[in-house]
């Protein structure tokens, strides 16, 4: 058994109930036997939904699914059902049938449309998916379905996962308390746009879909498009947000509306929550980098400035080395293709200066930088001296543990 | 020590004399004592040169020292300095004060104008360079001028290079019989545009500096810029052609001379040679990877394809786990961003295909492939359905060595 990442929070938080949620999760032997690795999660009738998927160009047969269905149905959802250990990617028109069965079956017990189920699968890329297995467990999920279930769903989507990931905010919409709660998956094969991640989100505010997905789309920029383990897209990664409305909040019909202000901050910190759970439990990490970049001509010159710099195999093996190795984030700098200036170039790591304007700081005190490098929260911040550009992005180290995990794990 | 890599040729090529090239090596001590650190190499009158260079926005000095002189200096070329252990670069306005120091001292030894001496360097980021322990060694280097030191020449510029790199070619231009010679280094920091990797060429041929830049820059397109080790760029890349036209063939003007057709051949499959020895001296590389893209829109994506597979960590960790993993590849191709038709693809591995359009070989017989994926030469081939783009890349395994490698040097 895999030991639990070294980066992982003290344990899975206190999940409270979604009015209008159920989740129940089953053992169907998708590709191991006695693993739990099917979700199935119920929505009250009225629940609106939003989702963000890969850019991958050869997506699941899933995401396709809910591509289609978002698109098709009018962003109305009853129902969710997962499932790991098999991805249901690259299996051609057999991929998309069994896609068609899984959701047929849970559309006929939930008594709702085909359109107003969404599905995701995630785990060994071009494999038939066994809907067959999937199915024959529908009926025992229906029947156990529970407002409280959430750390087993979470761990239901679990693939190399080293531990199940949640997250809950509570907040005011127009003087309605509404709760948002979260799950999410994901070690390897993570990188922006997206990543082999997927994240459900479910809150009891009322909200329309297009609000929902105005509201989606720009925090998953922020959070899941902002982390990477290893620079490598999925074909499956998705995030959907779900709103039963059953808080009752007064009708909101844009996303810009002040009275969600708070709800935006609310599903914006719980978003960045999941993305960096994901980072903690990236294969073979030692090390939570955060990268912060400054001074880029425009934000999104930031990220890719930050990306850059965390999916750089040199500056991962050097922070899994605890080298203050700011030379190598120089050349990542300088490959990512954005505009920086050599001259006004600055570096500091745990809050010392390393190199500023341009060239080493003379003299600097190594012991601090050190100090810092040995540390399992590793904070680094670049200026690259041209704009006002900014962004935050978190990664984790290369180690001997990642070489260990994907040599071995057909994934 | 650090042992040989496994895929290095048996031994370093015999490489004649270049009418008008001498070249000399010597140890000063640039960041290693007693390791042999400084190439100085000594072109005739009349000789021309061609550059390519790096695009990292974070360029070394001499780089951009570089760049400057064969625009400024009209493309002609007396001398070569080459220093490893210190790569000049962030190093701010020192840099290229160092830069200046060592180019002035060889010019005048030369007795040549500043800009026809070219220099480069590698090694470590963002230490200042100590131009005075280059420029002490430069009068016995001069003194030491010798046409057959191609060995030493190509084991001074080496950093964590484990062998030495060289090849060299010979054709007739019109009847005339031409030789290339090259020498070469690179191990890490590798990827397109282009790497830590320099690579100087010479010839006896009588070629205009803008014919031998029309020569030189699409050769390296489809060599050095076709391979990766870990996607990182290096400030320094640098690959320049050196034509003394002591071979005195009769005058060319164009690089579409059909007269130039032999000569272009063996350019690139020089250049190739070398970029080959590169990846064959990757980090803790294991497997020779040969990845070939066709049915792409055009040639350039497919080149990006077969990029996007030679960087995936999660194919190079399969590959060095001697797993089939075609679904990292089918992922790799994914994230591409470049067309492709997923019920149309086909991959196949030593000649066995694996997947064909748009999913597995039902039954395929897993037994050559797995003898295949254990050989030290992996080939990989990608049809990806859309068109005629066709590129081939190479690339090396991600193993354990890399991070051990990179997870302490300091480079």
């Amino acid at each position: 058994m895999t030991e639990v990442s070294p980066l992982a929070p003290a344990g899975f938080p206190d999940m409270p109930a979604i009015d209008g949620v159920r989740l129940a999760a089953a053992a169907a032997g998708v590709k191991y036997r006695n693993r739990v690795d099917v979700l199935l999660a119920e929505m009250a009738p009225g629940t609106t939904a939003a989702g963000v998927f890969t850019r991958s160009l050869t997506a699941s047969a899933p995401v396709l699914r809910c591509r289609a269905a978002l698109a098709d149905g009018g962003g109305i959802a009853r129902g969710l059902v997962v499932n790991s250990g098999n991805a249901n990617a690259f299996t051609g028109r057999a991929g998309d049938a069994a896609v068609e069965t899984c959701v047929a079956a849970t559309a006929a017990l939930l008594d709702c449309p085909a359109d107003a189920v969404f599905t995701a699968s995630t785990g060994v890329i071009g494999e038939p998916l066994p809907a067959e297995r999937i199915t024959a467990v529908l009926g025992d999920l229906h029947a156990g379905l529970d407002a409280d279930a959430w750390a087993a769903a979470a761990a239901a989507i679990m693939t190399t996962d080293t531990f199940a990931k949640g997250a809950t905010r509570s907040v005011e919409i127009a003087g309605t308390t509404v709760t948002i709660n979260g799950i999410a998956k994901g070690s390897g094969m993570i990188a922006p746009d997206m990543a082999t991640m997927l994240a459900f989100l479910f809150t009891d505010a009322a909200l329309p879909a297009a609000v929902l997905q105005d509201l989606l789309a720009p925090a998953a920029d922020r959070s899941f498009n902002c982390i990477t383990v290893d620079g490598d897209t999925s074909t499956s990664d998705s995030v959907m947000l779900f709103a039963t409305g059953r808080a009752g909040n007064g009708a909101v019909t844009d996303a810009g509306d002040p009275a969600l202000a708070a709800f935006r901050a609310a599903l914006q910190d719980l978003m960045t929550d999941l993305a960096q759970q994901i980072v903690r439990d990236g294969e073979g990490a030692s090390k939570f980098v955060t990268i912060t970049v400054t001074g880029a001509e425009h934000d999104e010159a930031a990220r890719r400035i930050g990306l850059a710099i965390a999916n750089s195999p040199l500056v991962k093996t050097a922070i899994a080395g605890e080298d203050a190795n700011w030379g190598r984030i120089v050349m990542a700098v300088g490959k990512a293709g954005q505009r920086a200036d050599r001259d006004r170039l600055t570096i500091a790591m745990g809050g010392h200066a390393v190199a500023e304007m341009g060239s080493a700081v003379t003299g600097y005190d190594e012991g601090p930088v050190a100090a810092h490098m040995k540390g399992r929260e590793i904070d680094i911040a670049v200026d690259v001296g041209v704009g006002g550009g900014r962004a935050v992005v978190w990664t984790c180290d290369l180690t001997h543990g990642y070489i260990s995990i994907n040599a071995d794990y057909r994934s």
